[in-house]
């Protein structure tokens, strides 16, 4: 078969560590089911900002632009959250994210059997809840004009939310697409009470649904969407947001799951390409000791398997390995009740391996 | 005593109903306590759209700006929810709050006792969260300029949010005033690493917090305040934010204490002027039928007394008859464990009148 070229972004904290078992069930994946993957490595974030002085340099996104897909650990830590602005590892994400075009950000939340006692949510409200985010990953206040300016009343900073109809109908068809493969309920989440973009996207939302006559649709206010999550959040099937309200929802989301430390997630652009990661950050209490928990990282690996490449073989094959030494009683001491029985990062990823 | 004269808005919905159940507490208090107030009635919201074709006529603005306090029932309902933006109750609400300059909006979040397992978060961790969400309400995105512009990508519609230091500096002092009165803990909540007015929100916070040595301050990003509010609510006691950021994490705030129908909130201006009313809504689908539950509205009374007229004892003696009269088992449907044994909105509030 073809040479699949993924980008390996192993990032700061626990990110090397997570990504160097999912690299392990890469190799093994190729043996067992004859893939052939080439990986290219690239360093961004605050390790960019150490050796390269950006977050970002050139290289990184021309190996991301050579690639199918990326495979990113997690960036960020205390060490460079007082750099200045271009000197930050969000800086970092954001330009990636515009530079590769990943409009969109899929935000998978499901309760892991295993961890059902984990959520701080009662565990017949969670039941059932696999739920997914849709979020508006390249535009909105992230991406809008910003500036100070002096004024009577002391300076004032400003920040700019724009959406276009093309931006809107992009994601908001994209989440009508997945909503059909799954349960066929779409929420989609504005404030269209106060906000002329949201106004635009309800608009926007209203005019595609025609297109898809099987997916029932309901329009949700954020702050409603924020209180519903929590009394009925198995109620949820897809709901699809505009990139703030989307970065708040689909981490209030997660984690009422319980499950945070294991899920994964999808920013993709036109076409197959996407970037993919676990959703919990770089950890840097924990890194460098073998503790972090790989298996987010690992279904990151399944879920660009699915949404990329099309191995859906491949990528049941790692869902059913996790389960399987999960259901075995393996932990990391993130997830494990008895930590004195935890195992480590690496011996959790030979683990998986093994079961593929 | 001197007269306070209360400005009286029963709205639309339930509001009309649990305002009578409030103004009769307001009258008990007259006979028991000696305090003497004028109360005034003023139309708005949906019930001023259609007398006055406005949601906030000019009288109403006047009735209240002659008031020391405003007590609001609530507004909305699904027959104006499609009217063009200036016929809308929110425009309102909006309006009156722009208008009156209440910047401050106080939503506090507390566990009844009697609904504790109402929550859909575990009693454990629920145990103890007693929190008070600070949110600035005249500034940010809600107020900013709107417009649409044509592009070469369709429409595009554009929502600006802009906050000066005066505008920061008020609400965060008062939030800091606040802590100071409670455990002494403030979280204030941003997004500095992506918006530059967050940025300049947690300049202004920086440079106020030594002023308050004894309250411990942590900066909490909008996205992670989501997710915390979740895991360990029993640890917030005040969070300061901006008025878009309040609304999605006030709400959040309420519904995981599982009291959302008993709470109340102050939104309150320079001096002692304050307007009060129920954190729910308007709930048209039970209005008119002696359903609805009068004490998150008569516990308004109560904050009024508290914060607008410093008449601490009434305060009390109505929070204390409102406890004694849950205690003694007495439920509205809402809250009722058996719906069949639920008392009405009127003997709700005749039992509490005669507790007081
Ligand atoms: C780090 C930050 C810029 C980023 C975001 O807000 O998008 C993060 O919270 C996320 O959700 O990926
Ligand atoms: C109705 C709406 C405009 C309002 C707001 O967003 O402020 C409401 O949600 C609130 O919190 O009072």
């Amino acid at each position: 078969g073809e040479v699949k070229k993924i980008a390996v972004i192993a990032g700061d904290g626990i990110g090397p560590e997570v990504v160097a078992e999912a690299e392990k069930v890469l190799k093994r994946t190729e043996e067992l089911f004859g893939y052939r993957f080439e990986t290219e490595h690239a360093l961004f974030g605050g390790i960019a900002i150490d050796q390269k002085g950006t977050p970002l340099p050139q290289e990184t996104l021309d190996v991301c632009q050579r690639a199918d897909a990326v495979l990113l650990g997690a960036v960020g830590g205390p060490q460079w959250d007082n750099n200045p602005k271009e000197l930050r590892p969000e800086t970092g994400l954001l330009g990636i994210r515009k530079a590769l075009g990943l409009f969109s950000n899929l935000r998978p939340a499901v309760v892991f059997d295993c961890l059902k006692d984990a959520s701080t949510l009662k565990p017949e409200v969670l039941e059932g809840t696999d739920l997914m985010v849709v979020r508006e990953l390249t535009g909105g206040i992230y991406f809008g004009e910003k500036f100070r300016r002096d004024t009577e009343h002391g300076q004032e900073a400003v920040d700019t939310c724009a959406y276009n109809v093309k931006e809107v109908e992009r994601i908001v068809t994209q989440a009508f697409e997945i909503a059909q493969k799954r349960r066929k309920k779409l929420a989609s989440v504005d404030k269209a009470n106060v906000l002329e973009t949201s106004r635009l996207w309800r608009e926007v939302v209203n005019g595609i649904a025609p297109k898809y006559p099987d997916v029932e649709l309901e329009h949700v206010l954020v702050d409603n969407c924020a209180m519903q999550l929590l009394r009925r959040p198995s109620s949820f099937d897809v709901i699809v947001t505009e990139n703030m309200f989307g970065d708040i929802l689909s981490d209030e989301a997660a984690m009422l799951t319980g499950s945070i430390g294991m899920l994964s997630s999808a920013s993709l652009g036109e076409g197959s390409f996407g970037l993919y990661e676990p959703v919990h950050g770089s950890a840097p209490d924990i890194a460098g000791q073998n503790l972090a928990n790989p298996i987010a990282t690992i279904l990151s690996v399944a879920l660009m398997f699915r949404m990329t490449f099309g191995y859906a073989d491949a990528a049941d094959a790692i869902e059913s390995a996790v389960a399987e030494v999960l259901n075995a009683g393996h932990r990391t001491s993130d997830i494990a009740v008895d930590k004195s029985q935890a195992i480590g990062t690496k011996e959790m990823g030979d683990l998986i391996v093994a079961a593929i």
